[in-house]
C-alpha cells in the first residue's frame, strides 16, 4: 500500500500564458489520467475567470494545502495570493508579481514537506526579471532555495521513449567544448545516478554517455574531447561501480534498439539531448531537476502567450509533469514507509 | 508511361564486409520490394560463393550492363572483375583492390550513361587507402570523377520521415562555427534545392534551416552565428525566390507536426542532422549525393565486418538505396521523355 503523502503543489507560471489554463485542463482530466491531488498557488479570482472558459473546470479556494486532498475530487484547490485580472497573451507587471509570489510560496511548501513535490508552470524570464527575479531561470531559483549550488541541480528531460541529461544547456555551441570538464561530467552523472535510484526506481541505472564530436571523435581524428575529457570521466565513474558506458557516437544512440540498452542518455550540449527527445516524445517530455532535496518537475514548454486563452494549448506536458512528480513522490514515500 | 532507362549499377563495397551479401539479399526481395533491375560490378566467383549462403539467391555473369535488365528476373547480374576468395570479416589487400576497381567501373558506367544511377556499397576507408585510394571517402571520389568540386557535392540523408542536409560533416564540433559561412550555406542549399526539383519531384521545396546554437541563439544571447551568418544566407536565398525559412531552433524542428512544414531540413553539423534521422528512420535512411550529374545513393551504414557472413545483416538500407536510386532515375527519364 502506498503511504499517504501530502498533495503536490503547482506554481501558476505567468498568468498571461498558458500555464493556468493547462492546470485547469489537467484537473478536468484527473480521473482518466489518474492524477494525484495537487493544489495551485495562484490568484483565486483569475483561476475562477479562466475556469469559465474551460469545460467542466471548477475551482475552490483553500486556506491550507492540507485541504487539497479532500476537495480535489470536486474542484481544483487554489491557495489564493490575491486578485488579478486575466489578460491572456498580454503579460504585465502585476502578473509577473503573482507568478513570482506563486513560485516562492510553492517552492517553500515543497521544501517544508507540506507538498510532496513541486510542479512549476511556464514563466517569462524577462517579465520576472522586471519584478526583481535575479536568477537565470526557475531551476536556479529552486536550487538556491534548497541550498543546492546551481551546478549541482541537474536538468533531465524524461519522456516515454527516452531520458536525457545535457551537460551544458543555454550556452553558445562554440563555448561548449571549453565548458566540458571531467569533473563536471562525473559530478553530474553521479547526481543523476543517485536521483534515478531514489526517485525513479532505477537502483543501478544503465547510463550511456554521448561523445561531443561526430562518431565520438573516431579515436581523436575528429576532436580529442572524448579521449581527454569524456572517457576519463566515464572510467572514473565505472571505477566507483556505476554502470556507465561511452563515449558513444551521438547519432546512433537514439534509435529504438540502441535506447533499449540504457536508462539514461547523457549528452554534451542542448541540441544533442533535446533533438532526440523532442523528435521522439514531443509534448510528452517532462523537465525534472535532479539533485535537489525536493522533487521538482515542469512541463517542457514556455508561456506560449499567443495560444493563451484560445483553448488550443495542449495539457499533455502538464499532465505528464504532474504524473511524474506524483510517481517520484510515491517512491520517496515508500522508502520512508 | 515511364521511359525505358538503363539499369542501375551497384558497386560491391569491401568484399569482406556485408555489402555483397546485402546486394544478394536485396535481389532475393526484388519482387516484394518491386526493385528495378540492377547489376553489380564485382567478383563473380565471390558472389557465387556468397550466394550459396543466401537462401534463394542466384547469380549470373554478364559481359555488358545492357544485359542486366533481361536476366534480372532470374539472377543477380554481375559484371565480373576477377576471382576473389571470400573472407567474411577479414578485409585484405586483394579485397580492397576489388572494392576499388568496382567503385571505379561502376562510377564510370553511371557517368557514361550505361547505368542510370550508382549505388555504392560500404567500404573501409583505411583498407582502400592501402591500395592507393587518395580521397576522404567515396563521395569525394565520385564527385571528382564527375568533375564536380568536392564542396559542391552535397550529402543528403533521406528517410521516410525526414530529409536532412548537414552543412558540415566529419569535423570536430569545436571547428564547426568557423567553417560556417554565408556562402557555404547559400551555395549548398541552392544545390540541394535544384536536386530536389530534378530528382525528387519537389519543384519548389520547402526548406527549413536550423540554427547553430540552442533556440537558434535567442536573438544573439547564446551565440551570434544565426544573426551574422545563417539569417543572411536565408535572406539571400529567399531573395532568389527559394522557399527557405530559418534559422529555427534545432530542438523543435523534428517532431511530426514540425516536419510537416518542410521537405528538407538543413542542419549545421553532423549530429544535428544525423541524430533526428537515425532516431526516426534508423535502417531506412539513404545517403544521397546531390549536385552531381549522376544519381548516386548509398545505404547509410558501414562494412559491419563483425556481421559479415552471419546472415544477420539487414538488407533494409540497401533496398532503400536501390529504390531511391530507381525513383530518381525514373524522374530524370521522364524529364527526357
Amino acid at each position: 500500500m502506498t503511504r499517504v503523502r501530502p498533495p503536490l503543489v503547482a506554481s501558476l507560471g505567468d498568468p498571461a500564458g498558458v500555464g493556468p489554463e493547462l492546470l485547469l485542463k489537467s484537473w478536468t482530466a484527473r480521473e482518466e489520467e489518474r492524477l494525484a491531488p495537487f493544489a495551485v498557488v495562484g490568484s483565486l479570482s483569475l483561476m475562477k475567470e479562466i475556469a469559465g472558459n474551460v469545460p467542466l473546470a471548477s475551482v475552490r479556494g483553500i486556506e491550507s494545502i492540507a485541504e487539497a486532498g479532500e476537495i480535489f475530487a470536486d474542484a481544483l484547490p487554489v491557495l489564493d495570493i490575491g486578485p488579478l485580472p486575466y489578460t491572456p497573451g498580454a503579460p504585465c507587471r502585476e502578473g509577473a508579481e503573482v507568478a513570482l509570489a506563486s513560485l516562492v510560496r510553492a517552492t517553500h511548501l515543497a521544501i517544508g514537506g507540506n507538498a510532496s513535490a513541486l510542479v512549476t508552470g511556464p514563466i517569462a524570464k524577462a517579465e520576472l526579471q522586471n519584478v526583481g527575479f535575479a536568477h537565470p531561470g526557475q531551476t536556479e531559483f529552486v536550487a538556491e532555495a534548497c541550498d543546492v549550488a546551481a551546478e549541482d541541480a541537474v536538468m533531465m528531460l524524461a519522456g516515454p521513449s527516452l531520458k536525457v541529461v545535457p551537460m551544458t544547456v543555454h550556452v553558445s555551441l562554440a563555448s561548449v567544448p571549453a565548458l566540458l570538464t571531467q569533473d563536471l561530467i562525473a559530478s553530474r552523472i553521479r547526481i543523476a545516478a543517485k536521483a534515478l535510484a531514489r526517485d525513479f526506481g532505477l537502483a543501478n541505472a544503465h547510463i550511456a554517455v554521448a561523445g561531443l564530436n561526430p562518431h565520438a571523435g573516431e579515436q581523436g581524428r575528429m576532436g580529442r574531447e572524448e579521449i581527454e575529457v569524456i572517457a576519463p570521466a566515464v572510467e572514473a565513474l565505472r571505477a566507483e561501480g556505476l554502470d556507465v558506458v561511452g563515449p558513444l557516437a551521438g547519432d546512433t544512440m537514439f534509435h529504438a534498439a540502441a535506447r533499449a540498452n540504457y536508462d539514461l542518455a547523457v549528452c554534451m550540449y542542448h541540441d544533442q539531448a533535446l533533438i532526440p527527445i523532442k523528435a521522439l516524445d514531443f509534448d510528452r517530455g517532462v523537465n525534472v531537476t535532479l539533485g535537489l532535496p525536493i522533487i521538482r518537475t515542469s512541463p517542457d514548454h514556455g508561456t506560449a502567450f499567443s495560444l493563451a486563452g484560445t483553448g488550443r494549448a495542449d495539457a499533455g506536458p502538464t499532465i505528464a509533469a504532474l504524473r511524474m512528480a506524483a510517481e517520484c513522490a510515491d517512491r520517496r514515500a515508500e522508502q520512508l514507509a
